[in-house]
């Protein structure tokens, strides 16, 4: 009866869970599928049918038909519907069974449902997935946090599942509880960064440099053959200069300028304020897809308000596109920056003890975030125990401190325009406030001692003081 | 006996509560207080000891002073000390009583009190008070919200005792539930942003300018008379003046540069995502603190990165002044556009009713805000129902389309020469991006659409649609 059994099962057979079953399925795993969407399980079993791929209908022939423990993963909505999921399952499960949750839940319902599942006696993984319906087919990384006797059970089909760089699997153990979809949570704070900061270049070359979309694609292109090689990069070019058959133009300049979001971002951006760290660049992510969606507010302005354009372009040509590429190499290491140095803060502050090399060897293949930037990142924190911010490692100064002007110059370019880069100034503003010995914030805890005695700091003594502000003496509290 | 009972009962008697409650009674009105810390009753006692006004140890004593229904406000720091206090006074109270948190506690705690004490019959509010110690003394602005039966019976006080603006009181009743300390979280997000905005407009007099203490708290004062005339820039003139009695020097100056936080401004930012509404230049001032707080990097980064001064200085002098005048007054404008809009959709988010010209009324006297920028704010709001972004209105389009070159002025001479200015930045970038018809975020939706297959929407057609991007053909869903 043995053989009969299957090594893997996913619940929810959505494009992400059948192309990741699929892929288990490669590699010459039993993969098993089930989803309350009979459709979905037919679908399964119509391209799966040359492998050893299955799916069924009923959680009770699901559960039947898994080699124990059980390596189930879900692939569902974040949200209540895993906490159903979960309770429909557990009658059927027994002590010791896997339960992988590979969705993008919210790392503090990932906590409770680990603390949930240990009184139960179930292995809990919380597990970023990242590579879209094509990463998943072809080869994710795949980001494990929990039970770390789950992950020695299931590391062999993850590893194997994985994207590859270098012959090393894009997948490792994050951490306690809840690391794996915290992680992932980052990963796509910092996509938001790279995915708004491209949109910001683009903007540049069309708005202030007039180029076109073929000319825009081909630039593009050539930068993915340089230090920004990358998937979002490379991804930029494709779309560029893809036609919309119904009316042979450029698709690109038909798409609504309204971005959607699906929370991930956001939380990024929460959580860092919650812990202490700045992200501006991903928190601009955030803010620029919320402005996006007030299409009509707008609209409406742009009546309003005109931009005066001046006379002169003192940046064109091959001289603008530089300047660009500079810019946006700038805004990609700060907006690593930004992630690794959450990351950093995040394993202190919530115990998960991350190893920040591991996790950007894991980011270098299979993930939307992949880029060859992460090769100089995972060896810059692998040279460095305790490593928190890498903006001044010698990787990464040189190139900082050359492309600063550039960027700079663009800001300068785009404000006269009136085109908006609200993420490159960001970057911009990071990088000047990180490396500035003195910020003028002494002024603001003046002013909150001054109305609210919330008392300040010197710089020259130690100890708590609070100044009688209407008279001129400095007590000490 | 009933000529000795209290009007008004106050718990906890730090600062604040002491200052809220010796203004109570300047007013006419018995005031009794109590605190579990002796040595605060007896300086009640000694302060108020010409005035009805009386301090006492226990709860109970406490309790059998008040007239009925009590009125009790808490003036004690947020969090679960509001809940202990809360739990103890519960058997003391009897059904009506009404009961006042003035701290600052977030909105979820104040929305799940208010439910628990329904439950108890007694009627709830939570009131944000600002105007820090000498605002609760001589008249805060006080936001209540909640029980309106509550509102009608502790109105009499609290508009005796609240800030008076050409005769009008500081109060008014904000809404239904949390409103009230939601109110009062915008109002410190707005706190945090002006602050920020001062503190970075002070930089570049100093840092550009080369301007001297004196030289700017004349140049602030010079700037209250005016149209930034308000509560922050008049303290900021007294603080650049102000001198150490110990060092002989400007007190200012060895001020540390790390600014602390309480939380508010952070749950301000925290809560606009959650939303959805744009406040980069809230979310900027809480970045610039959590940045300031990294000293040590600051410190460490500064001797790796040189910043390199231009030989000329194109701006300076009265030139410069003007300048940041006017980039400190749109980035102003900006910041309380961003409130304002955040309360304008947090009020049908979160089902408050709020009455936007009240508040920008309750707020032009007694709180840290307080600017004669509010009276146009008042009117604004006042002229258009249903008005949510200010940002377009007549009565602020002008200003901000003749300062707005300033600021792009002065952000290229502060870029040029490394003094960071995030949130003037992100002033400038709010105002571009919400002017802009197009935002190249299309291509963000194509990115989205090319990884994750999270579809799109086309300008030239109703729809939803997602491209095999890898073919070139468009389907409809």
């Amino acid at each position: 009866m043995d053989q009969q059994l299957y090594d893997f099962g996913m619940i929810g057979l959505g494009v992400m869970g059948r192309n990741f079953l699929l892929n288990v399925a490669d590699d010459g795993f039993g993969a098993l599928g089930t989803d309350i969407n009979r459709e979905s399980v037919d679908a399964l079993n119509e391209e799966g049918k040359d492998m050893r791929v299955k799916g069924v209908y009923t959680q009770q022939e699901f559960v039947s038909l898994l080699s124990r423990p059980r390596k189930i993963m879900m692939l569902v909505p974040a949200g209540k519907i895993v906490d159903n999921v979960i309770e429909g399952l557990l009658p059927l499960l027994d002590e010791g069974d896997i339960l992988i949750d590979g969705g993008n839940s919210h790392y503090d319902d990932t906590n409770r449902r680990y603390e949930y599942l240990k009184t139960k006696n179930i292995r809990f993984l919380g597990t970023g997935v990242s590579g879209g319906a094509k990463g998943a087919r072809l080869g994710p990384s795949i980001m494990p946090g929990g039970d770390r006797s789950a992950w020695e059970e299931v590391k062999p089909i993850l590893e194997t599942v994985a994207a590859k760089v270098n012959g090393e699997p894009c997948v490792t153990y994050i951490g306690e509880s809840s690391s794996g979809h915290y992680v992932k949570m980052v990963h796509n704070g910092i996509e938001y960064g790279l995915m708004q900061l491209i949109a910001e270049a683009y903007d540049v070359l069309k708005r202030v440099g007039g180029m076109g979309n073929d000319e825009m694609s081909a630039l593009f292109s050539r930068w993915n053959d340089g230090r920004l090689n990358s998937y979002l990069i490379e991804i930029t070019a494709a779309i560029l200069k893809f036609r919309d058959e119904q009316t042979d133009s450029h698709l690109l300049d038909v798409i609504l300028d309204k971005a959607k979001q699906k929370g991930t971002g956001k939380w990024t951006s929460q959580s860092a304020m919650d812990i202490g760290v700045p992200i501006p660049t991903i928190d601009s992510a955030v803010t620029m897809r919320a402005i996006s969606a007030f299409k009509e507010y707008r609209q409406d302005n742009s009546k309003l308000y005109t931009v005066v354009h001046p006379d002169e372009v003192l940046l064109k040509g091959e001289g603008l596109a530089n300047a660009v590429e500079e810019s946006l190499y700038f805004g990609f290491v700060v907006c690593y920056a930004q992630g690794m140095h959450m990351l950093a803060e995040a394993s202190e502050e919530m115990n998960y003890n991350l190893d920040l090399e591991g996790i950007a060897r894991i980011w270098r293949g299979g993930c939307i975030i992949r880029a060859g930037l992460l090769e100089t990142i995972r060896s810059a924190y692998g040279k460095r125990e305790g490593l928190k911010n890498m903006m001044a490692t010698i990787e990464f100064r040189e190139d900082l401190h050359a492309c600063r002007d550039s960027l700079a110059e663009v800001l300068h370019q785009a404000n006269e325009r009136g085109v908006p880069s609200m993420c490159l100034s960001s970057a911009l503003q990071y990088f000047e406030a990180f490396r500035s010995e003195r910020l003028p914030l002494n002024l603001v805890q003046a002013q909150r001692d001054y109305f609210g005695s919330h008392t300040y700091e010197r710089l020259d003594q130690k100890g708590i003081f609070h100044s009688k502000w209407d008279s001129p003496t400095v007590h000490e509290k």
